[in-house]
């Protein structure tokens, strides 16, 4: 695919966006799901808005960088959730939110 | 509003919209969550597609007929799992569910 | 259905949305499509936000303020341009809009 | 971002979404935007079920295949339509669109 505006973003939104589905997942087919409610909860909010951050970017939104700029709270607030739990989904997941965090801060142009 | 094609159907799918993921934060309040895995799985993933079938009627898509077949599948098997669990919202929602799915089948010409 | 919190405001964001959405599409059949274009594209992200923040109030999301605080700027966006053309379907909208704008506003509890 | 179940069918939907909604947006950009009304219609169509999928198939949802199966359906349509025009935009995008429709196919279990 060609060469597009926002695409670092946009990628690490969309890695954010499968790790927050996958760890949701994962989460309910854990032992002890009701310590992963609000784990699951984050994920959900912070996939339900990369999804919308990337279709933004995709369509170059003149409310890409603020829709950024509200994902990366979301996604610090779902890292320091999933920094919580000790399961490789959840790690993976923190990784990913942090990343994002810092790509849409930087499209936003907002310094971390 | 002046009314719209597809209008009874689409007010079908966002209550069940709705009820589906206020159904699934519910079920992550309860306390044995585990039980309700698979009633969030079916909540999420109806919700999913009845925000997207909305969507899709919103703008009269020549694909909505064929994402409301496939959505009242997806009600169908939420209302199922729902169903099993005493709770009002799982009741609700499989209420929903219920009405959801008969709407799609008539919107998309397909019999009970 | 029963009560649900912000069902004022998710009632006007569906609204919003749905107007939206067969805005965008009523805007593609006119005969100068071209004079249309930036309705077009505000409605799609409108409408993108719209669905959006429905799905994160019907969860009760913690960021379901921040997301209709950031809904509001699109929607008053949204209206300005759909004000700018006689057609009933953006005046339709333009009032869908605003509307939805108030109602975001007040759940964000920021003011007019 | 480790390994994951369809993650071949999630990178062609997401490359697909990304695509779509790019051309919708280029397609508005046009002279002769009215030619291309259809072309923006099956793009937002083909965009918002890709998002759909990649969103039900990174939880790995039950009902994955059908919707991939529907999907496959929309980017036929879309890559048909874009493949009317000589815009790269339009051509990428069918080539993107077929590319999805593919692996959605395989993914579901339905051979071309």
């Amino acid at each position: 695919m060609t060469s597009r505006k926002y695409q670092n973003c946009i990628e690490a939104c969309l890695d954010c966006a499968q790790a927050c589905e996958h760890c949701a997942d994962a989460c309910l087919g854990e032992s002890d799901v009701q310590k992963m409610a609000d784990c699951i909860r984050t994920d959900r909010d912070c996939a339900t808005m990369c999804w919308t951050a990337v279709a933004l970017m995709s369509r170059e939104s003149n409310f890409s960088a603020q829709t950024c700029q509200l994902l990366a709270e979301l996604c610090e607030a779902c890292a320091s959730e999933c920094e919580r739990h000790d399961m490789q989904h959840c790690q993976d997941c923190a990784t990913a939110c942090r990343k994002c965090a810092a790509e849409c801060r930087e499209m936003a142009g907002v310094g971390a």
